[in-house]
């Protein structure tokens, strides 16, 4: 059975179990993911670790703020991926991995789980806040996805800000690519840099209303305008009424098992518990030969955060501000 | 209950009932679609119609050849999708919807129902036929979905044939955009001119295996880079070992409720028979607002081809090559 690492930080007692579980009245409020992949206690510097869970912290306190405040769960979801946007561990806004034409091509999506309402942008390369222009989208557009310059142009008119390409670029990223490179092959770039670091995170509103949302640079190495499941409603982000889905991994392998759907439908449909449907996608996924892993939070406030790789940084808020984090697979 | 019209074709007798049957040993094994919308009999010349029957059958006996030679299942949803995309009657290929900016901006998907591969382009400007250029991405790379330049790239390069964008220019379509402009809104622009037109098919091969593909140009007046659910697995375009789905219809609508994957679903975690679960996919949809339909082939060769809307060019072939076809709902 898996263990979780423990993380202990300041004023926060965290729960040390091999499934961790809320009390009878508080519940999960917040999940969130920062990437799935060959995450190894072995090849993590202690400077490293403490900053990716720094990173995880500040984004589940600026949801956990919005949340607090009686926001909508949409406010939440995307006030916490700007944080891991912003920042340039995580393959999503600034810290992007690089295209095999040496570009930061950003794809994003949320979802309202109460109205179904959807947005999505994929390929944009100058917008600060991808997970911003998919909001927009999905409000002030009538459509639920947009790609490349049109989507640009539409973040623009809508007021986000807009950045130089050269905003998302890092040093250890475009290293990255060059090592891909010299590989010349995409599965082994996905071999070699495959802490893929999507982000992702999924609410649930004190109105009890369910969002989620996902953003990423998408694979080291993609080409030909490749987009991965992050913008794809269905694939890697969905929310309905009863459950908020928010992926990492493999993109093409999410695509084509319709995860973070799949993962509802086996709750609605079956009536499997978030956990159960989330252990079942994820073991399909690998029976197809995927790899990756999923944040699920459903209407009654459980949570399941499972995946098929080393390691997933993840962490969850209850309604009550305990946080738990964990990034190992042990 | 829905009359199927009844069309007599030479040498081939149509069934004649409210839910067509095929005979115990006979079963379908090509279905296709060449859109729905507000496809009314009053607003339908006699040489019109002919013209729409001529090219829904043309593709089906493109299909039916492979289908015949005992070819895979793919090669029968890309001949009868090729034929489609080159009819400028339908909304795919040559004959495509304009954008607002009087761009013909294609989209495609297809999907092996054996292997669960898959690949889709979107956005694309100059590749002739862009359900082979799916194919391709499925086939020839490691990606599934390709947006824009980038797949125009990879299509060249994978020796598919590359056109001016004017080639797919009709008069009708881009007076239909000059109309929609009028109305300045896409709603109205969705209203007025929602022979939407995309084209699908799925087949069941004579090993038992399914595929699916779709091929639209998408919506009249789209822009920003509006991608539609013709290119998203899931959405538009699904198939596995039980059941092979093409959509169509208002995209928008069609992603935020995962059509094509939720008929699957239903299916395998409700036990739904394909008619059945045809009937609540569109029903959901309805719920939401949204209009179109679709066709499914069970890996019986049991299929549907519901939809909402006042009609849609349909057609299904059996193993013994008795072709039905239907344009209107009454």
């Amino acid at each position: 059975m898996r263990k979780f690492f423990v993380l202990f930080t300041a004023g926060l007692i965290l729960a040390c179990a091999t499934h961790a579980q809320q009390s009878s009245t508080d519940k999960y409020v917040i999940v969130i993911h920062g990437g799935a992949g060959t995450i190894l206690r072995s090849s993590m510097t202690p400077q490293k670790e403490k900053a990716y869970r720094d990173g995880l912290q500040q984004a589940l306190e600026a949801a956990y703020a919005k949340w607090k405040a009686g926001a909508p769960g949409l406010d939440a979801v995307e006030a916490a991926i700007k944080v891991l946007e912003d920042n340039p561990l995580f393959n999503a806004g600034k810290g992007a991995v690089f295209t095999h034409d040496g570009k930061n091509e950003l794809d994003a999506s949320i979802m309202n789980g109460k109205t179904l309402q959807a947005g999505a942008v994929a390929g944009v390369t100058t917008i600060k806040h991808p997970i911003s222009a998919a909001r927009a989208v999905m409000e002030k557009s009538q459509h639920v996805m947009m790609a490349g310059r049109g989507a640009e142009q539409f973040a623009k008119e809508a007021g986000l800000e807009i950045v130089d390409p050269s905003y998302f670029r890092t040093e250890e990223r475009w290293k990255g690519l060059q090592h891909a490179l010299k590989q010349d092959s995409l599965k082994a770039a996905h071999k070699v840099d495959n802490k893929f670091g999507t982000v992702g995170c999924v609410v649930l509103d004190k109105t009890g209303a369910l969002a989620a949302g996902t953003s990423t640079g998408g694979m080291t190495n993609k080409k030909y305008g490749r987009i991965g499941d992050s913008p794809i409603i269905g694939a890697g982000t969905y929310a309905n009424g009863t459950v908020g889905v928010s992926c990492t991994g493999w993109g093409e392998f999410f695509i084509r098992s319709v995860v973070a759907y799949d993962l509802a439908a086996m709750m609605e449909y079956k009536g499997l518990s978030v956990e159960e449907a989330g252990k079942a996608v994820i073991e399909k996924l690998g029976r197809l030969g995927g790899d990756g892993g999923l944040i699920a939070l459903d209407k009654n406030g459980h949570m399941t955060m499972p995946f098929n790789t080393a390691g997933m940084y993840r962490a969850a808020m209850t309604s009550e501000g305990k946080i738990e984090m964990y990034i190992y697979n042990d």
